[in-house]
């Protein structure tokens, strides 16, 4: 049997890097010559679509360590296991669009197959609610990095998103700094109250 | 408005002292000159009952760091927001025995009311089902150390906990290592497919 894998878990709110931490983690398999494979959840995909890395980091200050990946956009409804080949570890970014009940046992067979899996998303939504598959796949993780944000009020360090744009009452809305703050817990308390009360101004 | 205080989460096995590391982490508070409280939940007490901290480290390396503490034997459905004083620590022990929807907005209270809570728990059961409690806790946190154990077959990071003794249709019982041990990933799954195809002798 082989030897089973891990699970390393990114997870914070807006702006903390998790994306980016994923990516760096990833590239660290590459140059151990693992296979990798790249998936970053969707809301505006309904099948496996490529994904251009190279325009995807262009912006970034680790431009200069752009690799080739295989790098996909996927649906909230894609069939990993169905997906399984020979790959050494796969990195799935933005995990709290899944259904836990959906994913979970998935993850599970990766990591029983002796594949290492990388995750990253947000614990929590602009409400301070919990994302369900983050939760459990936290709990089953064998490593937890806890990343934060700086609040754009506070300057301190940032553990909420506060949504600003959008649609407010969807949960799940792709979106950037058009949409969302970064803000610590002090604030987002102080947010929320007042959003509550209809008192909040924008 | 008093500033949000902090969870930390000390999650794994059993045996992978988790309620060590909660407790020096609360010595540290105390040298702070923080005022803490230490509860510790537990299927065999009705009420809130006081805990002999001193016969519980007896046999324990740190002996010579024992203190007083506030500590107490807590039942699971303990109201705590119901004796939130001027406490600025909370250290709770066995918090996977907690029901998710009862403990967990009363943490949020007491982290809004600036309190620090530490929280120590089981990640999974002895069939790996994740308790939802510390995966909704785990997900909340503001740091979250994933501890381990030595796995008792293969001396390998002991991921998971077996059971070997005691009710095996109880998914919480109390007991140590009279009931449990500790195994890594690989021989878990090996356990476990055994015990499904009732092959296991142990």
């Amino acid at each position: 049997m082989k030897e089973p894998g891990k699970i390393i878990v990114y997870t914070g709110p807006m702006f903390s890097q998790k994306s980016t931490s994923l990516f760096l983690e990833l590239l660290r398999e590459k140059y151990k010559k693992k296979k990798v494979i790249y998936y970053k959840v969707s809301l505006e995909v309904k099948k496996k679509v490529p994904m251009d890395i190279q325009t995807h980091w262009s912006h970034s200050p680790l431009e200069h360590e752009r690799e080739k990946f295989a790098c996909f956009h996927i649906p909230t409804n894609f069939d990993l296991v169905a997906e399984m080949g020979d790959e050494d570890t796969i990195a799935i970014d933005e995990y709290q669009f899944f259904e836990r009940k959906w994913i979970h046992p998935q993850v599970l067979q990766y990591v029983n197959a002796g594949k290492k899996v990388l995750v990253a998303g947000l614990d929590r939504d602009y409400m301070g609610n919990i994302f369900e598959s983050m939760a459990y796949i936290t709990a089953e993780a064998d490593k937890v990095y806890k990343k934060t944000a700086v609040c754009y009020y506070s300057g301190e360090p940032a553990t909420h998103s506060w949504k600003i744009g959008g649609d407010l009452s969807k949960r799940l809305e792709t979106g950037a700094s058009d949409k969302y703050l970064p803000v610590c817990r002090r604030v987002f308390n102080q947010l929320k109250a007042k959003f509550k009360e209809g008192t909040l101004v924008q």
